[in-house]
């Protein structure tokens, strides 16, 4: 049991890679919609009720429910409860790249895991290993780690080169003189070392995802060399542009899976009138067959 | 106006760098409270009256509220809605740490500016310059951007030893032939050139601070040379064990200000009976005064 198996499971009976993105952007739902009480719910039960046999997870981001408040906060509440009540077996990521001190963490871990009750939640690794353990605790949850983001600022830390993790507690000025160790060693970007750290908090926890932007297929393959086995969740696809060809064979693994590919603004706001389930349910069809082609 | 002339405004007028992080723990708050219906922000009001006048500002962190669902979070609502209207001029930042790519950062934003109405929050730059910007064009609130933190863990990424960025888009294995660029440079931890990246970003926004804690003195020195002029949020003195002398002589700024520092648990727990205002107020006053000692 736990996500990873369960995920397996979805994906096998789902035949999808795919996952919707619940980020719902008010004045972009449905104007027959707006005018009732749980009407962000209502728009997501419709999307959900449209797709549910064609994407093996779904991922409400928290920022576009906590955004409107508490009464955002309930809409977020009440979609993952009806996920799992009439869809059980379908995994719910919540999307919300928390990051904080080993205390302070834990008591995210609660509002991800016990408040929301999601299967998994995605996290922000800044923080180090002692802002991580909380999740990884939760032996059945996902614990999804960002590690190369899809977005352009994502190359100003992300990308930058950093000396390998054995030199670094003694930070001294590097001359020529110390020829050897250059030469043994190459420069690697952050993101590569957090890949690394991952996979070695994996072995002990095995329930350790990352996050690779699907905006950057060269960085994915790099990352998928060093993690042959691991889960990837991939958002970026559809508005913000990353090509599906390049992430599939970029990043799948040996067994064609190992990639949560993720889809929201092209899906949700595929038409938006009256039609918007059922065209949202044609674009899931299109989307979620054209990964399988390259599969 | 803005957040920063009104924190100096505000350490003037209490004579006080000190803030306290309102981090409610549900079952360290006295037992005579328990049965209230809001007693989480029956707790925080208690210990705002009686300190207001001893801290330049107060530092909700949403974790401990968000893990206790729709209800903790009306909790801090409440606490900061009542520090507005009761004690208006005592700043208040929202500890959120958030940190996602623009398009979700921008519904961060909201959450803590307008949905909250924070006057200043905590970021995470690990996703780079467009997961800040959209908290920046809110040009009264401050921005404060985790550069070197306080906990154990902080030194499995944010001391990495990194290239200057200009080398840093074309990764390539450094050898003993790169010589000159080599000796011309130093390799500098990650926190370090994100303290650069944040001064360049300042010099346009004029609206951002930086969190370094309190337990690594020589990294606050450092950071204090590359940003002399510029506001730090100090976490990590009292529980976690930060020395108090050692942070003002590492991170004051030269007018002996620049610095606001946080304690949490020390103080709203320094009694767990009925007189728990009380000596939270004994304890603050005690870390003022240790601070102005050494200003």
């Amino acid at each position: 049991m736990g996500f990873i198996s369960d995920l397996e499971i979805s994906i096998a009976k789902t035949n999808s890679l795919l996952c919707i993105g619940l980020d719902p952007i008010l004045n972009k739902i449905p104007a027959h919609l707006q005018t009732k009480k749980d009407f962000i719910f209502l728009f997501n039960k419709l999307i959900i009720d449209s797709t549910h046999n064609l994407v093996c997870c779904y991922k409400p981001n928290i920022a576009f429910y906590a955004s409107e408040g508490i009464y955002g906060l309930r809409q977020l509440e009440k979609t993952i409860q009806y996920l799992h009540e009439e869809y059980p077996g379908t995994a719910v990521i919540l999307d919300a790249k928390r990051g904080d001190i080993g205390t302070t963490a834990a008591q995210y871990a609660r509002e991800a895991f016990e408040v929301y009750k999601a299967d998994a939640t995605t996290v922000n690794p800044f923080l180090g290993f002692d802002s991580i353990e909380p999740y990884l605790k939760y032996k059945d949850k996902g614990v999804i780690i960002l590690c190369r983001t899809s977005n352009r600022g994502a190359a100003d830390f992300q990308d930058l080169g950093v000396y390998p993790s054995n030199e670094v507690r003694s930070l001294k000025p590097v001359t020529v003189r110390q020829k050897s160790s250059l030469e043994a060693r190459t420069i690697k970007p952050l993101y590569y070392h957090i890949a690394k750290q991952v996979l070695s908090w994996n072995k002990r926890y095995k329930n350790c995802l990352l996050v690779v932007g699907a905006t950057w297929p060269e960085q994915l393959k790099e990352i998928r060399g060093i993690a042959p086995d691991m889960f990837f969740l991939i958002p970026g696809i559809g508005t913000q542009g990353g090509d599906i060809e390049a992430t599939i064979a970029s990043g799948i693994r040996k067994d064609g899976s190992g990639l949560i590919i993720s889809a929201s603004r092209s899906v949700l706001y595929a038409e938006s009138g009256k039609n918007f389930a059922e065209a949202a349910r044609i674009e899931t069809i299109k989307l979620r067959d054209t990964i399988n082609t390259y599969r």
